[in-house]
């Protein structure tokens, strides 16, 4: 599988699972994983978790714009950056953001 | 110099000599360097600096919003992520959007 086709079912994988199962998402990190939120960082599976299960809304529907990825340099890896709108229950305006990941071989 | 105060002064570097003088953007690029750019990928020093000096606009200046930074993983390095607004000569309204660099050391 080439890098971006990996990249996209990451993301695919990633949204679907922060839309209808967002407690679940802390099994796609590591506990040396750092998550970068607005400013604060967050490591390890279960500070990433409690602050993506913690956000101050429920039911949400990412729907995803563009995505960019390369590879990392030396160590083999992806970078992968996405522009998204989040839409949530009950408002009529998406919010427009964007995200990047960077994707690290485990094995 | 701690990586949060490194990767500020090589924004305010990088965004300088883009609104100075944008041909030197090149040698803040090595020839392995990839530029991901809205869907495009160019490599290299020459490429990368072939672009972003043939973008369609001639005076600008960009004004940083927020950054974000942690270190890179398993090799030595930083990933930064930026919002910025990008303002054009003679527009009203300023270009926001995001960008991130990986930093890696060379030496």
């Amino acid at each position: 599988m080439d890098p971006d086709a990996a990249a996209r079912a990451f993301l695919e994988h990633y949204y679907r699972t922060f839309d209808t199962n967002r407690a679940a998402l802390g099994g796609l990190y590591q506990d040396n994983s750092i998550l970068s939120f607005e400013g604060a960082k967050m490591q390890g599976t279960a500070a990433i978790s409690e602050k993506l299960t913690g956000l101050p809304f429920q039911q949400c529907q990412h729907n995803l714009s563009t995505i960019d990825c390369q590879p990392s340099g030396p160590a083999s890896g992806v970078l992968v950056f996405v522009s998204c709108s989040l839409q949530l229950s009950g408002k009529q305006q998406a919010l427009k953001f964007s995200q990047m990941f960077h994707l690290i071989p485990t094995v």
